[in-house]
């Protein structure tokens, strides 16, 4: 698939550059709007124009829709007010209002200047709900019905408007723009008398959000109840727009690489990874690294406070980071579950005994089969094998308590913030290895020294 | 939204248990099939089925498809041979599909004799296509057209075949089984003549999966075109099927949920993290627990071979911790960017000239950075503000040098692995961060020992 991509994209490069204008456009023309957006990507800058003009008009805006920001913004700069508009008429009221979001402020106000009276005063109005909100995401264009409309009018009304409405198979029934019920095409089509007021067979039964619910709320709705839109209400219960699926599939996207990114200790990022300067991915990524690099103060200090202990016993050192990294390992296993779980909403915070106790037994299980198991290894491999004679029995009993007694507290730290941080309404994804792995680095070289200390009687 | 929902919850299960039957089924009857199934969730055994015969029929068929396997199954068990058969008929065919494919064997044959004869051939068709295909998500059950019909012909046939359909939106045009086109009810809906033959108005240039491709395409496939449904093919290029979104929206979320749990040194679950046994979470934690315990034999050898050099400056110990989790973090924020990126498909193999000197360029960055910070916090803080005399300049060099070079091996070690498995056709995930810390570990104590044998002269 992504190698006969690559060949096209080549292919039609090389027509754009022979100027086999007509044959490039055929060929355009059969393609899907994301896969030509996808062509444009790998383009330089002044070809963009150029292949873009020859996209027959409404293609042209569902291209459009499809592209990066920053090739958005070249091609309206290229633009004349004429071609602008041609453009802006083509597109729904929530990719404007997204492409307003994205644009420098000298293009906003060319767009706005372009667009008809009613589009710019949509946008004007979701541009005025808080980014990241139901209200941000939501379209103004959806079919809404009367409740004393019979199947026949409602299905003609369908038919009148639909053509301009970003959905037409959910329609909403108002009344004094109240939201009373929806119907969906399929109910009206299937409905067995044309002349039954669709008062009596809407869905009353509704689940809607409000302008002001966050987007991830309303992204974990659509992949709960798999709906095609999602009515957007405000505070009166008045219907204000709708969001569609496309859209929460797109945030359900970005929330999840957000977390990922979080998780592995970075500041989320706004664009992808080849469009981002190093600038951008270095203003990301340092705040973690540096934090972490000056935290680890903390085991220096640990390591510096049993020096007399290490320097009778050298060996002890060859095993710091084995015990560093399988805590680090087993707490980052937990925190990340967790994590994922919460955010699936398949683990609330009042469920944090039962995670508690199955991570206290988990632990237990894996912390006594991998100390064992290092056991063995030790004695088999690290004293025999390599010849290491300074691990006595004592030493590598030292070793494996610690080993048990880190996981098993890893695991726990690491189930245990998580939840926390969910009580607190603190993104449970910072609460992700990195930050556990410091502190779990701590607590185990804390746990091995004092072992050591102990059973070693140094 | 969560808290009002355990009130609810909580207020069913206490009308269960007063026996206030008619009440709870009028409520029951107003909530959503996902919501109902939560409520399931929470409840004891014997209550289960004591609720769900309270449902009405299509509600609680609805409310079936949304439970987990093991209340479906404790159902079936206790269900009359006519009670299945009331809630299979019901069922769309995908839905039945995925029921045999997580009940046990006696329960299957239970299921296949109730089914009516054309589901149960269409449920035999479906399972014979391998695990986690196109083949293995779709449904048959779509709305097929002649090219031949009109508008009007299409609608009428739509509205007298839709209500066993998943979706009547998005029809399909067929001739002899090949598929030729696709026409939305939008586009029949606001067709100008109703005398127009589809064939006519038809999209013919179609993107199809075909049974065998895997679910983690077909998923790629929505979330880039945003359709409502995808048409499944066989090699012929006949018709067998179509996949909707509402499955393609499950997969994404396993296929994350499986990146995520690889990422973090985990295998795969089958299960949500409370249904799953600590002996299954002890079976997906331990591997690569143990793998990267045992891995550990080499920083252990590498101190061991330095031994003589640690003996002589044992403050250099204390900044191993340091120098590990620094250049671990590195190397899964570089790793972890690219396996979402690769996932994502923002960025292809083709692209790794581009990706590696980005990542070369971010690493000199982020790592003179970290080093000029380190410096001066060894200087101040360990030095003056500890008081730890044995921290000389070059000791402070050393380490610093050290940690420049860590922070640029260790990205560029994280984002060269992941394309190489992606190159190699394995799955970038794996090689994340616990298997890149391991390398890096062992990388950073080489740098670090080879630094200070040299300019320390040990």
């Amino acid at each position: 698939m992504t190698e006969r991509f690559e060949i096209l994209e080549k292919t039609l490069v090389k027509m754009l550059e022979d100027k086999k204008y007509s044959v490039l456009r055929d060929i355009l023309m059969t393609m899907n709007p994301a896969d030509i957006a996808a062509i444009f990507a790998g383009l330089q800058d002044q070809k963009i124009s150029l292949m873009f003009r020859l996209l027959p008009k409404e293609l042209a805006a569902e291209t459009f829709v499809e592209m990066e920001a920053e090739e958005q913004e070249l091609l309206i700069q290229g633009f004349s007010d004429n071609e602008l508009k041609e453009v802006l008429d083509e597109l729904y009221v929530d990719d404007a209002t997204d492409l307003v979001e994205e644009m420098p402020a000298n293009v906003v106000k060319r767009i706005l200047r372009q667009a008809d009276p009613e589009m710019r005063s949509a946008i004007n109005q979701i541009l005025k709900y808080p980014e990241n909100s139901a209200g941000s995401l939501m379209t103004t264009e959806y079919v809404s019905l009367r409740p004393d409309m019979t199947v026949e009018e409602s299905i003609l009304r369908i038919r009148r408007q639909g053509v301009d409405k970003e959905t037409i198979y959910t329609c909403y029934v108002t009344k004094d723009r109240k939201l009373l019920g929806l119907i969906t095409v399929k109910d009206l089509l299937l409905a067995e008398d044309d002349e039954t007021p669709i008062k009596d067979i809407m869905l009353t039964n509704l689940i809607s959000v409000t302008t002001h619910t966050d987007q991830e709320e309303v992204a974990r709705m659509f992949s709960k109840y798999n709906f095609l839109a999602l009515p957007v209400v405000d505070k009166e219960n008045r219907m204000v727009g709708i969001v569609t699926f496309d859209d929460a599939m797109d945030v359900i996207e970005e929330e999840t690489t957000e977390d990922i990114e979080l998780m592995s200790g970075m500041l989320p990022s706004e664009k992808t990874y080849l469009r981002s300067s190093i600038w951008e991915l270095f203003k990301n990524r340092i705040p973690w690294l540096m934090l972490l690099m000056v935290s680890a103060t903390f085991t220096g200090m640990i390591i510096n406070s049993f020096e007399d202990a290490l320097a009778m016993q050298v060996v002890l050192t060859a095993f710091i980071p084995m015990l560093m990294g399988t805590g680090g390992n087993s707490g980052s296993q937990s925190s990340v579950t967790i994590i994922r779980a919460l955010s699936l909403d398949e683990v609330r915070f009042s469920d944090w005994p039962a995670v508690l106790w199955k991570e206290i037994r988990t632990s237990v299980l894996c912390g006594v089969v991998l100390a064992l198991v290092c056991f063995v290894k030790i004695w088999l491999v690290d004293r025999w094998l390599l010849g290491n004679t300074q691990i006595t029995l004592m030493v590598n009993v030292v070793v494996c308590l610690a080993l048990l007694v880190t996981v098993i507290a890893s695991k726990i730290v690491g189930a245990v913030l998580p939840m926390a941080a969910k009580r607190i309404k603190l993104d449970p994804a910072v609460m992700a290895s990195p930050f556990i792995t410091t502190i779990v680095d701590a607590l185990s070289l804390l746990v091995y020294f004092l072992f050591a200390k102990t059973l070693l009687k140094l």
